[in-house]
């Protein structure tokens, strides 16, 4: 087993218990070596001891110091993301970290920079791109089955809103949910966002407006290959978590519908009645939060590129500032006027 | 317009219309010369001359003797179809009969002989072999798509049974009701059935019992060649008019699903909301009726084995038999001790 | 049958063709009366004669002058649709026109104020209201059971583009073929348009773009009532024409999937494999040409609104003015500016 | 933790692998103790370990007289399964036995009696009733949904055939493979089978038939409560794995389809193309192998009836016996003639 790659995880919420526990269970590849958290509660610890983690720690240190450790996953609170991603490449681990790396494109940029002096691997947590019917519809455009892609279209929308406590500190509508569907657009078309237009309407709950955001949002892309996007978001769906892209060009279209809890139909006297698609992100993206990791991995034990980059997060960055720009000053944005 | 083949239609009930309508409005290659029927009121007269009928009559013998009358669909009372069969193949016309050509079997068998005699062309009115999803089928298992038929399935279910005084002079369900699907079975399977076995049951309605019928019936057949079948029968879907096949094979399976009035989901807090299927059989197999008339008339005008063959009529007569024997025996029933 | 409307038909192409035969056939509150076109050729006169048209002539004059006749169908070439329209008004003549009542607006205007200083109903041709999907989904938005509109999202593609030749004298995407899908977002979303924005691009043919126009669009909109909506088009979509309408709103979404010619899924090695969506428009709004007939008829006959009136028609003028303008100049335009 | 229950596994061939990695990682209710196999290799052993068993053995006798492991989890040879479960309970510990107990029903009589005698709780590992969709239908014939069972079909066909040395030591397809369609039909239809009649033939493959077993299979069952059932087996459906169940009653019908991978469709200028059934098993009921041994477990630490009893088992074995003379005799056999 030299072959194992021997990982932290900084940072034990929701996000980083769920990577902890994958790499405990799922992946033979890795080993779990260190979990730290400055905020470690006494049931935390018992569960990284559980997980077979050797260092359990409140100070991230002993894991950025740990000799062992080859890798670390970043899941702590967004602000200390690229604090520690540079710690991280400046100890020359590689990193794995949650998106964003942060909210300001200096600093990213400064972290990306301090990933590329030291020539440590990088990649960022936007899992959709591994999701199992995504990465099938990838699969179609890249092996030309789809031919030149002419539109990319997503449908991406939460259950319900998060608290607006929540929203306030967010970044808004297009850092905190576009975002994700930005990186789906152009891993999709294959090509970068070159400028946008938003929608933006507070259709929701007031609150949201009144916190400055709007909760519903239709936002159209330009491709910097000719293609056109259009991504829609809502803050509430309530018939729960509904993710669906489309991709459509020269030799046809593929298309994704939403995953169900199961596949059974009553047929009565009223109607034909199917399942809700799954309702929780971490339900409908389970499998995407392994193989998001197994590539990571993968890059690191053979030395490939990561297969979601520091760019890929500054240009998600990107054209989330612009369709904030665009709703503010109800025009198209390019990309451009944003860097 | 020389090709153009004056019909005659013999009964102006249910299926006497639809057939008459469907002549004068979709089959251009045909002209609906003559109705008769001989309870012919005011109401269907007018109809009638509304359609353009020359020909418009009590008495039969008026559409029998006119010699302009090249080819008889025969709608009128089942007790009345092979009669009308003999007289129309004596008088050298080609004829469409409605199913059953009769219910008595030796009857049926002179009338074929007749027909037979005369040279003229005979079809059987199974219209479902029309049927688009069901043709679809055919297409695939002919051309070798489903490879070596290994498995029929066929579901069929009424939304609701008809009336016990009508059940008590059907025949029962397998000679009413499933002799469809024994068509179909047969049309599918490419092969004649050799053996039956009836599960039947009354779980409807107990008057359906006590007129010596079942309302729900699976009945398993063995074919020629090699392949099974099965069909399951209920006299009430209560969701509508249910009618499935599938054709399992060694290279794969076709399978054709219900129509729907329309393809709008609706997904809400509850569940994702469909419609039910078509719930009439006129609705369901409204174009099926139109392109047996229209392969009726290629097989006159353009003189080929028609499509649904006396045979066919009585082969499903020879199943039917069985079923029922099957049922009140209590063992498998070879079509030899029918026959 | 004292109820009976008596309809004339100008122009018996394509589709005027359509009217008159489902009139004929489908429609028994309405009779065929007459049929005119300028360029009348001697099959169409038979075809007129074999429909039971008593007025069938060169001189659309026959029509409007004839006192028997209360209606008009106007199905001419696009340059004559005001002139027949404002000439049945001054006659006292309903009129159903299809689209577009002109390419001025000025001229729709006066055509429009003729039609009402005369009383009489207007119907313009927007079909797919009456489409068996999109009336599905209209339904659920007016019940309630959609609840507020958030979004109206619709694609819309053709299966393969027309003649550049024809697209030179189109009025282009927007006038030509979105059209549509603008009545369609203003009937589902029940609210007036009142911005758009346009992205276009040349990707299916580049002689299309030589003549001015554009292959491929997503325009988003913004409603009165706060809504969002977006439509994609594009001339090519290489499976056939795909027609596809979602409702978003507080209480669920409704969505229409395509129609395809059967059911039937064929499982083999390599997939499962089903139908393509119906390819032309005339198979896949059938029915649809029937229903909005009946509409007018009974908007007539009954004397309620019409279904799709005059306005209606002006307002998706107004849109695809501003979609056009939208993409010329790269910015949102306001359906004021171009009132 | 007190709550925990601690169950060691005999048998580490591939479904004693399942259960053990399931254990570990997916039910923190219970703990893998300990891991017995009378062939144990050293890679066995040290996966066992990995897995944190503290008991890894070559002798059983290590995990039945280890007083910590109050269940045993029996995936052995089948031939060996009654002796285990015996000895177990006789050790005063729980037992999950792989089906089938034995293939001799008196040797199943006396493993159940000990079982009675013990006190001890016993499962069957008929997995398939806690398959996500198959549980759906059975929540929706228990809730009264469906209204009384009237019709039970299953379909099952496996994607290629087992080796034929295989097949000729499995019992037959009826005690192999349709065992699991016996128990999923009584589960569906909640009550007995009382009679069955089986079509079968050799068309897969004329080794299984030299064997002397069948490949493709069709059984009816007659239910105590007067429903009626149909299977249907295949040995090998070239698209897959092909699982699905429809109850159809009194008040509607629920149906389930397979799963696919994924939920991706490419439409293209052939066909609209979508994914196969998963193919493997262990994938399809990837999730009931967890959901079996969670329900044993509560029904050990809670004292509940286990939901797949002894009883059961032996239910399944007199339907597969009575199935397997009903070819044999070409006849319909009562299911206490095999008493």
């Amino acid at each position: 087993m030299s072959n194992n790659l021997k990982i932290g995880v900084i940072g034990a919420g929701r996000i980083g218990k769920i990577h902890s526990e994958n790499i405990a269970r799922f992946i033979p590849q890795a080993k779990l070596e260190g979990i730290a958290d400055i905020m470690l509660s006494p049931e935390q610890e018992a569960w990284a001891r559980g997980l077979g983690a050797q260092v359990v720690s409140k100070d991230p240190k002993d894991l950025l110091e740990n000799p062992e450790i080859k890798a670390l996953i970043i899941c702590s609170s967004t602000d200390t993301h690229a604090d520690f991603t540079i710690a991280a490449a400046k100890a020359g681990k590689h990193v794995f970290c949650e998106k964003p790396v942060d909210v300001s494109i200096p600093k990213v940029m400064s972290a990306l920079e301090e990933v590329k002096k030291a020539g440590v691997k990088l990649q960022i947590g936007f899992n959709r791109r591994f999701d199992h019917n995504f990465a099938r519809i990838r699969e179609y455009t890249k092996s030309g089955a789809v031919g030149d892609v002419h539109i990319v279209r997503i449908s991406s929308r939460d259950p319900a809103p998060p608290p607006v406590s929540y929203i306030k500190v967010s970044g808004g509508i297009f850092m905190d949910m576009m975002i994700h569907d930005f990186d789906m657009a152009r891993f999709q078309a294959g090509s970068e966002i070159t400028e946008v237009f938003t929608n933006g309407a507070v259709l929701v709950d007031p609150e949201i407006g009144r916190a400055g955001d709007v909760d519903t949002a239709v936002v159209t892309l330009k491709f910097a290959n000719g293609a056109i996007g259009v991504i829609d978001n809502s803050r509430k769906a309530v018939y729960g978590y509904d993710q669906r892209v489309e991709v459509f060009g020269s030799k046809g279209a593929a298309q994704a519908e939403n995953d169900a809890p199961n596949t059974v139909k009553l047929s009565n006297e009223t109607a034909v009645i199917g399942e809700k698609p799954l309702y929780f992100f971490l339900e409908r993206y389970k499998q995407a939060y392994v193989d998001e990791v197994v590539s990571f991995i993968d890059a690191v034990l053979n030395n490939k590129d990561t297969a979601v980059t520091g760019e890929d997060g500054l240009e998600n960055m990107y054209a989330a500032l612009a369709a904030g720009k665009s709703l503010k000053e109800g025009r198209p944005v390019k990309i451009e006027e944003v860097k």
